[in-house]
């Protein structure tokens, strides 16, 4: 099964599975067990409520959380009110992002919290909470502590599809994957659930992601790796433009596998791989069930300095109209000018080149001849890659950036429109 | 005519006809003439050139003009190579932006100019040229000088329904107004003609608006009422996001009504607040032609200092979020605290206020109760005000802006994916 679940999972030509990374048949890594619920948050019984816990007394934990200036309770609860290089478990509710909500959202929070903690005989300051869903309804927290009774009744190693099952919400497929990965030092497991489909964008993307490993890593190295890999995975995409006040990723380190990741070794740059492999992944899962999407773009900007190539990338990526191009294969390159164009007042006359799947279409900021039946075929894949030269004001390799970028379709407008997410 | 009329144009809650302007049966002011013809830009012989003359010789003008870095060739032309304060004619082109196009674009601009100038016996530094259409595609001259000898053959003062046709795109309705203008000097008449409905965004979003009257006006006067009323209109509102290549607003000035508008005088500040209604009415017909919108938002913030309301106010009118909310008539006024929390990055906890069509949702950055059949009906109404409030630092009134936006539908999806526009 991993053969082919490897290829499903690696399944973008943007990713390369490291050839020292195979996925494995799912389950947990080890000293992890997970579970879910339902608490009463969604309608109908649904499953709402998933938890995550690390066996390991010293396990070692990294977070990184949305830059929103209207945070949600619980991240603040857990950014302010736990030690986040010793987290030990996650309670996540989907359904009520818990977010607008006042003193009485971070009451509700930190029940979430001390329930959680009381009932797996845990320190609060040990346990993350994360919730997702509609802002600005209060969190109902009357089924919560039955509901994480339940969960931790039924925590199990191979929980991690049940705890991927609780943390969706508009997502139209799960995001998670578990992978072996060969160090010098012997073999480790990594696991990741995901989520994410809309309000998804700069500068910190997903909405949660939590990562699982059985290596031994120092809170320096969790800390670092998480870090980087973030920064190369979860923000660098982008929905719909809207940074959220939910987003979360953590990464909980077991040791259980008794294979020690040291700074500055091999173990760390194999290991790095890996995890930048899989969040890279997760990530362009989430812009590939953009809500509404059927195809997702990269565009990668060169040019003079990393903010102009930023503010350049962000623009092409988050335009509706490049993003309505996208979605009908209308390789419609004077969108992507425009673009650059307004995240660069003042700069024209600007030579930039444009090139789709490789095809220059502009060069110096010209229109030049290319084969129009070519170019629409290649528009019409499910992965279309834009190119962008700006010219550079100085010697020396000029500074690059990339952004994938869902586009823009009628669904995403029906689930918008039509449904208070 | 002219009362039934005066009541559709000004036909927005946020305008208000001032009491000395009343709408009267079109036609262009005296000193003007217009008309149109059909240069082959378009497919199906469609009329796509638009003809304006100014017939006095010492006509006044001024002119504004988008800020993108990829300008095209008509606005490098018309900016660089017309005397700005002394233009005679405006020559416009729908169904081709002309930009992107480089030197051969820079040709055509001047080809346009030229022929122009040449069958009109005016130098050709005194004619503008204005594209719309598609970006990054030739522009095709060859019908050029015959459609212009034909549109100045039928030049006319009734010209401006003609000049108004040709100027569109994806418009759905023409934007077009005549005013009688009472001021203490005597009776002047201004008229002017819009078009844009998508590509229309942040700091100057009108594609093309050309304005006339026969009030004799100074250039410095010229140049100050439309730098203060573009500010006040083109440059407040959004349907997508998205700064043209090609924005150009013209006010020309023939004097042929004998009264003047001397600078500081009631007579200015008269033809100023006309002037005023006129472009905001123009402005919110945009916003309402946003390709497929179905309502239009006005959102207003105040705050502790115009960078910080204006980055809040972009933030809401540009979420697409907000955005399919609208159109969906739902009060989701987490949207709003998300766009604004993402506007505002390290600012938690953020005690916002929002309110919806006068409705307190949201205090001190929490949820309060609200009647929801209320608020659910207020949604549906065409035209919704959202109020947000930022906390204050420091004593005095609060920064205050405003920005008109369209919805986002599946009409804008269709006309975006499916044509090449």
């Amino acid at each position: 099964m991993s053969g082919a679940l490897a290829q499903e999972f690696f399944a973008s030509r943007w990713v390369q599975r490291p050839a020292h990374v195979t996925q494995d048949d799912g389950g947990l890594p080890a000293g992890f067990r997970a579970a879910h619920a339902s608490a009463g948050i969604k309608p109908a019984g649904a499953v709402d409520l998933g938890l995550v816990v690390c066996d390991a007394p010293d396990a070692v934990s990294a977070a990184r959380f949305t830059r929103s200036g209207v945070l949600a309770p619980p991240v603040l609860v857990t950014r302010d009110e736990t030690t986040p290089n010793g987290l030990r478990a996650v309670i996540a509710n989907s359904g009520n992002a818990n977010a607008a909500t006042g003193d009485a959202g971070l009451q509700a929070a930190r029940l979430m919290q001390r329930a959680t903690a009381e009932t797996l005989g845990l320190q609060p300051a040990t346990v993350a909470v994360a919730s997702t869903g509609v802002i600005g309804v209060p969190l109902p927290t009357a089924g919560l502590p039955a509901a994480i009774g339940a969960a931790a009744a039924a925590l199990d190693r191979g929980g991690d599809v049940a705890f991927s099952e609780a943390i969706v919400t508009t997502d139209a497929f799960h995001k998670r994957a578990t992978l072996t990965v060969e160090l010098p030092s012997g073999t480790v497991r990594l696991s990741a659930q995901a989520k994410g489909a809309g309000m998804i964008e700069p500068a910190f993307a997903t909405m949660l992601c939590f990562v699982q490993t059985d290596a031994a890593l120092a809170p320096e190295t969790a800390e670092l790796l998480l870090g980087v890999c973030v920064k190369r995975s979860f923000d660098r995409i982008s929905v719909d433009g809207q940074l959220s006040t939910n987003d979360t990723v953590i990464l909980m380190c077991s040791g259980s596998s008794g294979v020690a990741v040291a700074p500055e070794s091999e173990d760390e740059l194999r290991f790095g791989e890996a995890l930048d492999a899989l969040l890279r992944m997760l990530a362009i899962m989430i812009v590939r069930d953009g809500e509404g999407a059927r195809r997702i773009g990269r565009v990668v900007v060169r040019g003079p300095a990393p903010e102009v190539v930023e503010r350049c990338a962000r623009a092409v990526a988050n335009s509706p109209l490049v993003k309505t191009a996208l979605h009908g294969a209308d390789p419609n390159w004077g969108r992507i000018a425009q673009a650059v164009g307004q995240a660069l007042p003042g700069a024209a006359p600007l030579a930039l080149d444009i090139a789709i799947e490789g095809m220059p279409v502009c060069v110096g900021g010209v229109a030049v001849a290319y084969d129009l039946g070519a170019l629409n075929a290649a528009a019409a894949g499910v992965e279309i890659e834009y190119e962008v030269g700006l010219p550079l004001t100085a010697p020396g390799p000029p500074a690059e950036t990339e952004v994938l970028f869902s586009d823009l379709s009628h669904e995403y407008v029906t689930i918008n429109a039509e449904y208070t997410t």
